[in-house]
């Protein structure tokens, strides 16, 4: 496929270049959405966590990471049961590089992170087979528009990421409910990819909530009410704010087709202004299908950091080769703005240095 | 006093005009920072709300108004017990005459605005005659300093104003508290500046914290914590975070002495980067000396925007021109900033013409 500097253009590929285009050699803001939902403690679900009780914590330890360079609600940093650490690692390291400033927007997450972070009123999201899965959605929506419209005369454009654990099973069930046949299409954070039991858990939510595919096509905020979690009228909102003045890089992956279709929904025109930044990993997926979910929704173009760690020093990045993580807080996103930002001077060599060091310092450290 | 556009160069003249220069035509960031204390409770102490239990809503009403348009926790605008309404009207038709973007920073507000606002983890402050006036000094001050630093970073300049009733009363204990004699020399939202009952407040304060006068002198976040508002340390940490990168407008009256005299005492070198930005109502009121703060402090330059209400349609503004508000909300700072940006094209008269509309909408609506 082909490339500018280290981005891959995965799909979409001349809409992609243009954008890169656009936003090359300007000052990008990273905005970082967090929320909870009970869903990801269902054991086996979700890696986001050392344990599925330490999965509430990881949206705000990454928080902390990215704002305050450590995590304090957390001793280290967020990890797999494996111990692979958290890809918050790559965006720190791309907005280091890059000179990147970043602000945290709480969706509505269960620990709220000890570092400053815009509040809209959110609250932790319940288990989605409750059928009650986020609440005040259309509140936090509407306030995160009015920080997307107040970002947007700030910043030459936005990168949004995002962090929750078991995200890609509510997304799936928020996709479904919206007629977005993600169906075996979602990835994951672990290389076995634990799609029937996904399937399962969105079934049974589908199921109590008693909506059926795409019964929900154009009712995006109680999709998102019944079945979905508390980053994506957070991370919609934002979006819809911001795509009128500014471009938007959505980072993160098969999660950003729940936003995309809740974008198109609400306000469609938003999404002549948006592509989706992931990473390579994410797209050599061969569990997932990103491009089959998009494709679906709308011709907006995938970027992809085209990361390699296979040289890495280190096993607990070389792992990322493997399977295991692959995309989360907006790693891919971040990147990709800081290889445009330098006009690809921040190579994916220079990232893997960067994040090395990183390793050294907040993983090492901690054995 | 010389002008420029219809920016008064009230104090250390040729740094303010230097500052006015170096701000002119960028583009700035409004920062409101909110908090309240128990103080604003004493009868007779602020007129910041119609009735002393409502000075709580006062912050987050205000906050609500300039990031919505109008306020959720109140029916109409926050106001004086006469019914004089909030300086923030002149804040919110500055920002938009000059399409000024705006966050909220919570200090720590006993109400919080239903609005989004950059949580800090800070807690509503308590009567300063407790000795516990503020919790959580050290942290809010470090969170707000990590704030300042991003935004340092997405905007060519910042303006930072507040909403905090009672604050003239705590600002004098901080005051004296830091060796700052600011006796007799605090402004006050009436046109009868209570100022014996303020001294009264702040002696049994000093008294019941066992404090002398500058005994705090380099503990400022002590002084804070003892005596002074949850505003204080969010304000302060701005500034420092904020000042090694980009120019910073303090906006407000007397109290920015108590802000001044604390980023002096924690990070001198941030002095050198910002001016104070107030109104001609503040200068104006002979009750009240902030030059003669200021003086005692820093070679800090004063500004003022010389706003004129007394041609105004209505009673509600002319009311500016006997003593009443005086200032508050950033709102001389915001119209300085907009007269700076628009290289004087948004002047006097058309911020008054832009009040009036908002006064109409949004006071006479509601009577």
């Amino acid at each position: 496929m082909r490339k500018v500097y280290d981005i891959i253009l995965a799909h979409e590929e001349s809409k992609g270049e243009d954008f890169v285009r656009r936003v090359e050699g300007r000052g990008p803001l990273f905005v970082h959405v967090i929320g909870t939902t009970e869903t990801a403690k269902v054991p086996g679900l979700s890696a986001a966590g050392r344990r599925p009780e330490l999965t509430d914590y990881t949206p705000a330890a990454d928080a902390e990471l990215l704002l305050l360079g450590s995590c304090r609600c957390i001793a280290g940093v967020p990890a797999t049961p494996e111990g692979i650490p958290t890809p918050a690692l790559i965006t720190m390291a791309a907005l280091r590089l890059a000179d990147v400033p970043a602000l945290v927007v709480n969706g509505g997450a269960k620990v709220r992170p000890r570092a400053p972070f815009i509040d809209l009123g959110g609250e932790a999201g319940g288990d989605i087979r409750s059928g009650r899965a986020v609440a005040n959605v259309e509140e936090v929506f509407m306030m995160a528009k009015v920080v997307g419209e107040s970002l947007s005369k700030l910043a030459d454009y936005l990168v949004v990421g995002e962090s929750v654990a078991g995200g890609t099973t509510t997304a799936l069930a928020v996709m479904l409910a919206m007629g977005v046949d993600a169906r075996g299409k979602v990835s994951s954070s672990m290389p076995d990819n634990p799609r029937e039991l996904k399937a399962k858990v969105v079934e049974e939510a589908l199921r109590s909530s008693k909506l059926s595919f795409g019964s929900l096509k154009d009712e995006p905020l109680e999709a998102v009410a019944r079945v979905g979690d508390p980053m994506m009228p957070a991370f919609a909102g934002l979006v819809v704010g911001a795509a009128r003045r500014v471009p938007v890089l959505m980072a993160g992956g098969t999660q950003m087709g729940a936003i995309l279709a809740i974008v198109r929904a609400l306000d469609g025109s938003a999404l002549d202004n948006v592509a989706i930044g992931t990473t390579r990993w994410l797209l050599s997926d061969g569990t997932a299908d990103l491009r089959g979910i998009v494709a679906q929704v709308a011709d907006v173009p995938i970027l992809a950091a085209d990361l390699d760690f296979s040289g890495s020093r280190f096993e607990g990045l070389r792992a990322y080769e493997r399977g295991f993580v692959k995309e989360g807080v907006g790693a891919g996103g971040a990147a990709i703005a800081a290889m445009a930002k330098s006009g690809g001077s921040i190579s994916r060599e220079a990232l893997l240095k960067e994040v090395e060091g990183l390793y050294e310092d907040l993983v090492l450290r901690w054995r």
